[in-house]
């Protein structure tokens, strides 16, 4: 089965928002079963929306729309499907109700154009929104297609789509499964990738599965999908896939589904119960940030310290004046005493530390920006370091570099 | 003149990733003064794509397509292209010259199948990216309408639009102007600020001008838009009301633009001459990362002590051990404690601190998930603290810390 996607209003078009409902609802069609051919953004427009219809019926079993249900002038979806279908409007006692309700619940008189919402179009069902005063509706055409039209508003959507949509989906439609897994990868580009597994891609083909690289900032993501009838059939074809993608790739593999690299390496440690700190210099704080932004962060990460300035190298790191005059702060001298001296401040087994060029000022010909240099210290003196150039964008260059680094604890603690 | 936007991937038609592409496109061309009319998502197949091109072309004068031009198996945007306008493949020297470069850049050979992004369609204007291997391409009709291909990779699709594409469509195309200007506040709600300037909102009207509230983690922008073929009359009466809203809500405006709060703090520092450190726990580096994400950030920015553990709040920062004890880490006394103990060690001229309960455990009834202490030193013993309550979601939770702790850092300057 076949959907399609329509988002109706020109803050999307214009740039003002980040249109979120579509990834909402395409995850849940998609989990359902459904096939999503297309994603559409369009303006308030009467015509916009009657031609778009019109192709996405074409083509989809099922279309739904978001947007334009408000009471005021510039809302126009719903006059515009009862043209559409060709019908009048009927009046929904239990919207009108439920209007009253949520006005009241804030202690307000209802204004008389809000009472507008328990007027639909003849032909539909009419959605109760749990979560606001503009119902949804379920339209039906004579070939059995379905139209459903939501509310913009992100949480009344989710609501809509969670209690009326998905289970009358569900009974209306015959759907197949839309199976995927997700193996997450760090430490090699898409390409060198490709030239270890493209001999094992060339055969998925035959089990009916889809391969995707997903790159971003030093990772890469790679998804298999099938798609069919036997729910087991294809759980196992992926299973068996993913277990050959564990043998042909196991060192760069970090995890599965939505694993963050930084959850992952919080995993290694909590599971050895050991400790963490850092000290940070032109990623300013970021790996730290990265490294509590999940829950239990507290059983691993003690701390760090962001020596932005360099008083604060020698001061509170106590990386000494002339190791620090000599080589430069951005030198593998001075990254060793930051990692082995806040690895002893803080009191942790393992200790990163980070001091480079993040641009776009303060490169050299020697050192340009991107210039990082990383120090690692752990259990028994042991003492790492390595150099990388991030190349001259200011955020890419910290969010790269807090890969590398975190790529670099994690193979360190499987070794 | 109209636009269409047009992002191929399956990622996206499943709902793995939201599609960040097409607002910043729509953006960008909506400044330059197109009518963006339609956003479409479609999948990586070839029918797909030549169809949605043809419908895009009857429309629009301009398409830009992202996505799929990787060079690996199931990126087929660049063949399906040469396909569409009936054309062979040359290859570009520049291209593989700069490919080269990036491997290099991270001392990795190039693999063979890399070197397949200097090929591309023989009608194509080339333009380079930056920031990846995969070029950016420029196409013409023979009716003069335009169709772009870039990466969907965001930071190189953004590269490309800012260094090529955009300067080029302003070239190629005769286009009215789009403008708006941009408000940003801090520290009330959307409605609390309607309430002050309802009145003056009314009378937008007439001189053609809309307003929308854009509300995000407690700050709310608020952005003025007008459209027509005269610039300066656009220009001067935009400059009009925004005169007239810095009259009405002077206390609460902290820049314009895409101006990040952290960035408007930073330069309050700057033009003073003053410096910053910070003692976080429970945002763990947010607030130092904010700080530091700008070129320039060093003139003022010394550093921060992350103090995730109560062991550095005592033996970092020389937290009282029984004013721990007695009063719990999340307390007034503790961050007034970590505030002047960091400006101490940092030697700043202002300090602030955080420590707070960031969830989804470790909430008390007394002291529930989201409540946070910040606290704040500076110059002549100055020592100032306050209680938040942020809520129960982590990661919101950190961002809303940051912004109130960089807004008490922007009232506390400029009083």
């Amino acid at each position: 089965m076949r959907a399609q996607i329509v988002t109706i209003g020109d803050e999307i078009l214009i740039g003002q928002i980040t249109d979120t409902n579509s990834q909402f609802i395409a995850g849940k069609l998609d989990e359902l079963g459904f096939e999503v051919r297309r994603m559409l953004s369009i303006s308030d427009e009467a015509d916009d929306i009657r031609l778009n219809l019109d192709l996405a019926l074409e083509s989809s079993d099922c279309v739904i729309l978001t947007g334009g249900l408000g009471p005021t002038k510039d809302d126009i979806t719903k006059t515009t499907l009862a043209n559409y279908f060709g019908v009048g409007f009927k009046q929904v006692p239990e919207v009108r109700a439920r209007v009253k309700e949520i006005f009241a619940r804030y202690g307000k008189e209802v204004p008389e154009v809000s009472y507008s919402q328990s007027s639909v179009p003849e032909n539909c069902t009419v959605l109760m929104n749990s979560n606001g005063t503009a119902p949804g509706m379920w339209f039906e055409t004579k070939e059995g297609k379905v139209v459903i039209s939501l509310p913009g508003v992100p949480i009344e959507m989710k609501g809509l789509m969670e209690e009326e949509v998905l289970p009358r989906l569900k009974d209306h439609f015959d759907l197949q499964f839309n199976l995927h897994r997700t193996i997450l990868t760090v430490g090699m580009g898409e390409s060198e990738i490709m030239g270890i597994i493209g001999a094992w891609e060339d055969l998925l083909i035959q089990k009916n599965i889809k391969l995707a690289y997903l790159p971003s900032s030093g990772r890469v993501r790679l998804r298999l999908s099938s798609r069919g009838a036997n729910r087991d059939l294809l759980d196992k074809n992926l299973e068996e896939e993913v277990e050959k993608l564990y043998q042909l790739i196991p060192n760069i593999i970090f995890g599965e589904e939505e694993t963050d690299l930084a959850e992952a390496v919080g995993e290694l440690f909590r599971e050895r119960s050991m400790t963490l700190s850092t000290a940070e210099s032109c990623t300013g704080g970021f790996i730290a940030h990265r490294l509590t932004s999940f829950a239990g962060s507290s059983e691993f990460f003690k701390g760090s310290v962001v020596s932005y300035d360099n008083e604060v190298k020698t001061g509170v790191l106590k990386v000494e004046k002339e190791v620090l005059e000599e080589h430069g702060a951005v030198s593998r001298e001075v990254v060793e005493q930051m990692a082995v001296q806040v690895k002893d401040i803080m009191k942790t087994d393992y200790a990163v530390s980070v001091s480079g060029i993040a641009g776009p000022g303060g490169g050299t010909s020697e050192k340009p920006v991107g210039t990082v240099w990383v120090g690692m210290a752990g259990p028994g003196g042991f003492l790492k370091s390595r150099k990388f150039d991030f190349g001259n964008q200011r955020t890419a260059n910290i969010y790269r570099t807090s890969n590398a680094v975190l790529n670099m604890l994690r193979k360190q603690l499987l070794k």
